[in-house]
């Protein structure tokens, strides 16, 4: 439970929020790099963090993001032309580049006027990079930058990855907090039979224990980059079937299903404002390029992969009420709506556009979401101080993975890390040649 | 006229406002029967009087009203399975009964902390009754609901009569004030000629009436469950044409057309929020079943039944200005709208979504609406110092008729009153075996 | 550059607002003639400066433009019923006239109380004029009229103009400074080539002059009705090419490229709302008709005529981001929008619904604009103290040209105005039989 000035604080990123000062000391992921594929193609217009924004990549490669309105009369450079090496506004011809620099003024003779025109006039713009099939922007203060962060599926060949994005309409804090509840596998994504059997038909053992034990046990460890979770379900008799997620500070999650040999998954959310937000969603394999048979399944988008439009607009979204279907509600699905990243989607979405916090009734599964609260409110109160947030310069501790595992009933949660991950917070030292792990 | 004041006073119905508290004093229709016919399925969204709601019938046959928020996360309860007595939610599976009692919460383990969040965690529910074909609610204080108001159409037999709901797009004491405004008869419903003939056709003299004498005297009196009005016309020489209609405290009226042997007919306003309602629309009979030729002219939706969508929208509506037609406007049907109920429709919400009663110039034949405002608001304010409206304790003083009646010029209103229903106000003595008649 | 303060001055018209009542202090056009064209047919709804009005037609041909708000309950007059000299409302048969008044209230008997109740239950109304092709009403304080402006396109005969009308989405001010801005004209305008040549193709010398120098030479002098304006490119050695052009207090310009023998061009702004404005666009020839061939290029919507709908909506508009094709914009013209009106619409639009005038970096040739703008917030600000603008009263300044010239490079703008215009702020003065001309 939040009251409602913490619920502020916690949801709104817009600029000059507490949240959203805290967003702009990380490095940001904005874009699938596909978005901004080729050169001198016209500008694509983006929403972020409230900002109104233009994405475009120029004559000699670079990606610049910048705002929309020409420093001369505010038209609106979306309409210009992405020509050698800048986006030129239409109405007057005037011309910046990724930089947000102004390289033209063709409506006024040379001389000095124009020299000091050219000097002054910028368009705000925020650095970009490229890094693991997407680019990142840095929106906080000139010349902070850090690193990027040392999350696994940048350091990968780009054939051991499958990324995508969807727009999830409502705010971020309400969406993260549902990647790291373990406990909603049970009901959300529950299979109630296959058709006419009448009975529940498990895919395999996993599906089967989550289903029959909806009350997890969950543990939560703070460390350098955020939190690590365990949700523990009952498995076979004296065993436990551990279910254990990231968070990433401030808005990263690692999905907990993977069993060694398979895929991890990540998600990131960049809210586009305080009512929706992309999701960033990112599959690899640290040792083997995305199989066939995978890329099948994520191309059909029933998994953590949605099926979206050109827009990544999810085909199963709020206004259609994603195509909720009460006859396989009533038979086959417990939610009744088709697609993993859908159910989550829709569940989230009810919630409302921003999750009123104040009245919760909030039970020992939901340790987690406690614990993310606390740990962003607080440095996002920090910022507020003065007090930078420590991750932001570490991009080391974001190396670090998630996944199951299926341990005896008496093994502690630390122990189950460190068997499943070799070290204790599931940091990935071997990612790290020549750096310090995490601690 | 009313102050703006005044007329906020009249028009909200939200929670916590003065009206609001009124109409919340009294047992209130706020769906068809129809919209909860079975056990267990879907629940239905609804909005009244502001407020969002979830209205279902559970396993055992009861009918539940309530919130759609969950109260673990807020999530929304529309998403849930409707099952086994109960309304469970699918993010963690917790589930409420009709009385909005927490009865099951999976995602944690059987012991105390678990009793005690089942015992405390509520979500709102409000009492629900069927009467007369229809749902009625309950939103007052818990435990002070009166006995239901006799209503003639509740005490008939089903085949009786014949009930419907449509949709109004704008405030419910505007869309009132047309019903009991009979003077609009004589414009809002006219019709000009039969194609080709150039001359006016009337189905019968009434008609002819409404439409030859377009200023009626009026006559208003009050009595223990509203106001009876007459509304008197030139009928055959030395005769007078009342139509005789009743306003029912705080949001029902029943209509004047009736002749003997004819039905009955009722409106009743139920606010979807402050710029829309439901108008639910009874037509009975005390002594007979509804004809096959009445049932046919009331399905085809051209009475004072509308023509509606499956989600009680009308066909004609104010996004497609009713259809309106301007060649029949100016050769057939004054209005150039098709239908009585449309008629009204549009010439209500044309006053706006809410009416401006500031700028009024109310004439003799507006006497019903200037007492009916008078009433209303007056027990609202009583409310306010704490005085309870006593309608509300007396179901009986809604039995009561209106209709029409030809008496000669001499015969004063009390009189009609008397001939035409046996009672000073035309409360109906024989609805009510063992009890005591309105006085 | 403006303040906040001064933008907010400049761009709002609603009733009450200083602009607001600049604007009303002179006649303003309002529809096309072609909007009420026959007696007796249904109101038009208009929106003007934030108000909601009905214009019609009434019997004797008298136009009326009125609230459409019923006296006697607030119905909306649109669904009235013009008919024998005035607009009946259909709720109770009101009617009122053209002039506002109540003649005729049918739901009452005749007496003192009727006859006072008509003589006082007015709507308000507005004095309209047809002129020019154009309706023109008087918002302005009664009897305070002046006579009707001399446009020349008003003294002219029908078939010598062609008049039309566009919505424009955007604040008034920013569309009228695109017109008087003509240096917008070598980028907004600008044609790339010729399919598949690659080379670009002028249809006359004027076009190559426009396109090949894009910082003309700004000069602005002020007279009796406003500003008058010329940009001077290079055209061929030793010889300038003039653009000259009228700002006409308060919204109205003339357009610069009219060349001796061509049609003038003029346009007038009313604001809709303070995001929208209607664009009256007209064509004339002093001295002959409009041509069959310049009728068909007007008519075929690619010129200052805008291709509109029945509604007078472009079909290139903002929710279709005007057809822009990017790969039109790549190979063929500067803006990738097909179409002059849509063009300029475009770019004005895309400042957004109202610009931003505290964020620009003015140059020389925004010097129209500058002088524009202090022009009209001097008269709206004088009229706040009381000083009625001098412009009303002097319908003879409005009589003046436009248009363009080619000079010796030696010869100042006075000078050029002088020979192009015969009289140095270019007014008309031959137009004025029996008029002092404007000075």
């Amino acid at each position: 439970m939040l009251t409602p000035e913490e619920n502020e604080l916690l949801t709104r990123t817009g600029p000059g929020t507490p949240m959203g000062e805290l967003f702009r000391r990380f490095w940001q992921p904005v874009a699938l790099a596909e978005e901004v594929a080729a050169p001198d193609q016209p500008p694509k217009r983006m929403k972020l963090m409230g900002e109104d924004l233009l994405l475009f990549r120029q004559s000699d490669g670079r990606v610049g993001l910048v705002e929309p309105r020409c420093a001369h009369r505010g038209a609106d450079l979306y309409f210009g032309r992405n020509e050698e090496c800048g986006l030129r506004c239409v109405y007057h011809g005037w011309k910046f580049d990724a930089d947000g620099r102004c390289v033209d003024v063709p409506n006024m003779q040379p001389g000095r006027a124009r020299d000091n025109i050219m000097k002054t006039a910028r368009i705000r713009s925020y650095p970009v990079r490229e890094w693991g099939g997407q680019i990142w922007a840095w929106f906080g203060p000139e010349g902070m930058e850090p690193e990027l962060p040392m999350v696994e599926w940048a350091l990968v060949p780009p054939e051991n990855r499958y990324i995508s994005k969807k727009l999830q309409e409502c705010n971020w804090a309400q969406s993260l907090e549902g990647a790291i509840d373990t406990a909603h596998f049970s009901y959300v994504h529950r299979v109630l039979s296959e058709e006419g059997t009448g009975k529940p038909v498990y895919l395999d053992k996993r599906q089967q224990w989550i289903h029959e034990d909806g009350a997890p046990t969950f543990e939560v460890i703070g460390h350098d980059g955020g939190l690590v979770m365990g949700g523990a379900r009952r498995a076979d008799p004296g065993e436990l079937y551990w279910r254990i997620s990231q968070y990433l500070v401030p808005n990263h999650s690692l999905a907990p299903g993977t069993f060694p040999g398979e895929p991890y998954a990540a998600q990131s959310w960049m809210p586009v404002d305080d009512e929706n937000c992309w999701i960033f969603t990112v599959t690899w394999c640290p040792d083997r390029p995305i199989s066939d048979e995978e890329l099948e399944r994520y191309d059909s988008g029933r998994s953590v992969h949605a099926m979206v439009d050109e827009n990544y607009v999810p085909h199963r979204n709020r206004a259609n009420e994603y195509m909720l279907d009460r006859e396989l509600q009533r038979t086959r699905l417990f939610m009744g709506i088709t697609g993993l990243s859908e159910q989550d989607a829709a569940i989230q979405d009810s919630q409302g556009r921003i999750a009123d916090r104040a009245r919760e009734t909030l039970t020992p599964s939901d340790a987690g979401i406690v614990q993310f609260r606390k740990l962003v409110l607080g440095l996002a109160r920090d910022l507020q101080q003065g007090i930078e947030p420590p991750q932001a310069q570490r991009p080391e501790v974001y190396a670090c993975h998630s996944g199951g595992a299926v341990e005896p009933e008496d093994v502690s949660f630390g122990e189950v890390l460190e068997r499943r991950f070799g070290h204790p917070t599931a940091h990935a030292t071997d990612l790290l040649p020549g750096r310090q792990a995490a601690e």
